[in-house]
């Protein structure tokens, strides 16, 4: 895939989707919820919860991409709707409490390939994230989950959400690459053609577990519409 | 230092100063200089070209701060610079030669002391760049060197260099910590000033080889100007 072929240029940084691609969120989140709960001494269905809350994540966004809201981090959208879903689930709790919670965005788990994964992929690529996830937020959780990158670029550098081309345009500048250099890896077809639209070369990783129950949610795509298709981060690195 | 005391807050987050104060541009740019020499079969007194170029950056960078110039990177101010001395010493090159030596800036060296020191240093505290360097720049120099930055930070981001206001700012809004949880680590006092001006914590590390001959355009600074003073990051590991 790096070797110059038919007039392609060799591919010198990956830039990868987060949220379901890099880290299971929603175990992660149901796991951050249960512990609420328990010291909350309440008992909800945090898995239809945690659902909820990031179903909330696009119309958010989407108030920002129409102008509705100002620019504003993910952060501060998850903080949004954590508050009026703990307000209908008739829930309680202080700022601070409530602020740490919301920051369970910022200590996800990775899949379990997904260390491992990288750690290959960087030998050859520079890897960054290109994330909706605030730049402190994605800073965080790599910390915390040991995730190698080279760097760590967000949405929020260039105050455009993803699938918004300014983000995948304003990535590829700012690591000095040209668009068809870089290549988006996302587990979402949606990130995916956006990318592609863009100029980016584009690879698939399959996360049929993001949503709980094998393959809920996923979105179809024709076999040739991304360069790559992966089952993980290590089969990734095998076929690049 | 970082045990609340006296109502000061715990510093979360350590940003560095690079060239200088991380990494020993003077040695590596000659190094670059004397193998660019010797590809082109020329010889100059280049401790004296590098010198030279390293001139150069604080008034280009003038240039974009009082707004004779639109917001520039670093590797294109140091092109300008790089391309007027070759011109002065009258060294023809192509251009993809040119721009080789250019990405000298890329490939500098750590002193001795500082990946050591970053590994211990980031065991307790979020450290990142804060360099006038653009963001690629840090990104390769970072993935050269075996730097374990949780994250790279650079004016490019803020579209101002150090040592404006904007750059500190912009860097602790950006990692979510409040200006006085945020600590500049650098080599030189007048970075350090500004960053204190701008309500951050300071660490000076002493660097006294940065321009070759020991203590070499040292600037004097009180005793107390800063919070830490440390001779190397493993002192300063052990001083925070």
């Amino acid at each position: 895939m790096t070797a110059s072929s038919a007039g392609t240029p060799a591919i010198r940084a990956l830039a990868f989707d987060v949220f379901g691609t890099v880290v299971d969120w929603r175990t992660s989140v149901i796991r951050e919820l249960e512990a609420f709960g328990g010291q909350q001494g309440v008992q909800r269905d945090w898995a239809r919860f945690a659902d909820g809350w990031r179903a909330g994540y696009v119309p958010s966004m989407d108030l920002v991409r129409r102008g509705e809201l100002p620019w504003t981090r993910l952060d501060d959208l998850h903080r949004r709707i954590l508050d009026e879903l703990l307000r209908d689930a008739g829930i309680e709790a202080s700022d601070d409490e409530v602020d740490h919670l919301n920051r369970a965005w910022h200590r996800l788990d990775p899949w379990p390939d997904a260390v491992a994964g990288l750690h290959r992929l960087k030998e050859r690529f520079i890897i960054t994230t290109l994330s909706n996830g605030n730049l402190s937020l994605l800073t965080n959780m790599a910390k915390r989950a040991g995730l190698p990158w080279d760097c760590v670029l967000s949405a929020e550098l260039f105050n455009h959400y993803k699938p918004d081309r300014e983000a995948y345009l304003g990535c590829a500048q700012i690591l000095d690459v040209a668009p068809d250099e870089l290549m988006l890896v996302a587990a979402h077809p949606s990130d995916l053609r956006a990318a592609r639209d863009a100029g980016l070369r584009t690879a698939y990783v399959d996360r049929p577990l993001e949503w709980g129950q094998p393959g809920r949610y996923r979105v179809a795509f024709e076999p040739d519409e991304f360069d790559v298709t992966a089952t993980d981060f290590l089969d990734l690195a095998d076929k690049l």
